[in-house]
């Protein structure tokens, strides 16, 4: 399936115990295809500014990542800052600033329309449904992330996108919040009445959870004994998740479960260093010897 | 292996969003017992109050506890009282009474001299430390729990009770406040210091990890639509876990990981609800059939 995501290319500040780093490439619309493009082709649909010059394009190039859609709009790129204490479940954004994302709406390069599989970043739900609503014939598997802020602030747009996605992917917290239930498989019941067949619960160091209406899988977080930067995990699991899928080119219960374990493998090396290094270096033997770790972390025999 | 259990044998009142009970039996050597008795032989070491009448223990009846070192002495028994909001991983304690457990000093009895697998429940670890030491020879495997109130009152006691120890059970929290690092791998390599061999963590709605020297294994929660009451759920885990491997016999990887899913197992049922009441009605038959559900939670063939 040929895979399409929308979502932020930005510049970030990350301060984390480990280190600090200046007006580093990020976005989840940056983890999310160096993620996917260890599996198959993705098309970027995003804005940057013109501080966005080739020189920090180069990171995605020699990979199969099309930036046709990558539009280039006068004014600055999106910025994002944040600092992560000692917990780094938790982490305290000290700037936030939309700059041409602002003003962004997304019109599809003609070679994009036929996409088959789509990941909606977190943005603005509008945004989302005018991404998705160009694709034709309609994407045979379509990912969704959101955040508190659209939960809060944009419920009933939030709520028309959702009809038309498949997978939707958050968090804990966020799944109470936009269901307004506390257990999570009773959530996950909520969610399935609003259009999506899938939940996938992110929980961080705690792992991930999915809950369809047929099955629930969990898999565990990788043990890491070094946490460099947690940016874009959240973002570099929807990129192995919904890259591995599109390759399989099939939806099912064997290929979800794989997507839940890639996903983590992919979240688990994005930690390792700050922004989108790690996901830069990373190779695919490297990322199938950590798919096998994650059998050993979970085989039992009774 | 012969299974020795030493911690309280209380009465709780407990609060919940689904209800409410007053002067249950409960206390960690009650759900240990009850819940490891459904795969070996338990003895317990506890001490009750004059309140604590023949009727309290019917519940331990027709089961393989053995009460001989359940010690009746003036006064009145252990009272807990709790409440749970909607976030079922956080209780208020609304009061703890000590009572005849404020005196205890435990003398086993000859017959429980020879146990090959002990636990010392969460209490005093001076206390834990003299049951252990009446053990001879050395039990063959020990397991130990504690709280925060005794990493802060009694660091050095418990440091002295660690050395003989081989596995720690406790929650993040505390695995974090006893070793003084974030990480959970490097704080299992403190843990490994101090003298346990192996750290189970358990992460209540997050499942529970396991880290040795050799390896690490991850077990999710059981997924349930309905808790009516967590308490006791770590204690039953530990339970499970130590039943089971006391049963195998064996302390290897496979029992290990093995013990972790049967701990979960228990766990599960055990807050299904109030009190010991799931664990009394329990049949080896539902244990079995929900471990089997374990393997196809994290079940996956990449």
């Amino acid at each position: 399936m040929s895979l399409l995501v929308v979502g932020s290319v930005a510049f970030d500040a990350i301060e984390t115990p480990h280190g600090k780093v200046d007006r580093t490439l990020g976005g989840a619309g940056s983890y999310f295809a160096l993620a996917a493009a260890h599996f198959t082709p993705v098309r970027v649909v995003a804005v940057v500014g013109e501080d966005f010059t080739e020189k920090h394009k180069s990171v995605f190039r020699g990979r199969p990542i099309d930036l046709a859609g990558l539009e280039h709009a006068p004014g600055k790129t999106f910025f994002w800052s944040g600092r992560y204490g000692i917990n780094m479940n938790e982490r305290t954004t000290l700037a936030t600033e939309l700059n041409v994302f602002a003003g962004f709406n997304p019109s599809l390069p003609k070679a994009y329309l036929n996409s088959s599989a789509v990941f909606l970043g977190n943005i603005d739900p509008t945004l989302q449904r005018s991404v998705l609503r160009q694709i034709r014939p309609k994407p045979r598997v379509a990912g969704l992330d959101t955040m508190n802020y659209w939960i809060e602030r944009t419920p009933a747009e939030l709520r028309r996108t959702l009809k038309h996605v498949h997978i939707l992917m958050i968090n804990d917290e966020e799944t109470r919040q936009l269901t307004g239930e506390h257990n999570l498989l009773r959530a996950a019941k909520h969610v399935f009445r609003m259009g999506p067949r899938a939940l996938v619960i992110k929980r961080g160091e705690h792992g991930a959870l999915m809950v369809t209406k047929e099955f629930v899988f969990s898999v565990p977080a990788y043990p890491l004994e070094v946490v460099r930067d947690p940016t874009g995990a959240g973002d570099s699991f929807a990129g192995g998740f919904m890259g591995y899928l599109a390759k399989a080119g099939r939806v099912n219960r064997q290929t979800l479960r794989s997507a839940m374990v890639y996903g983590s493998v992919l979240g688990s090396f994005a930690v390792e260093h700050f922004g989108v290094k790690r996901l830069a270096t990373l190779t695919r033997r490297e990322i199938e010897s950590r798919a096998r770790h994650f059998s050993k972390l979970t085989y039992f025999k009774l």
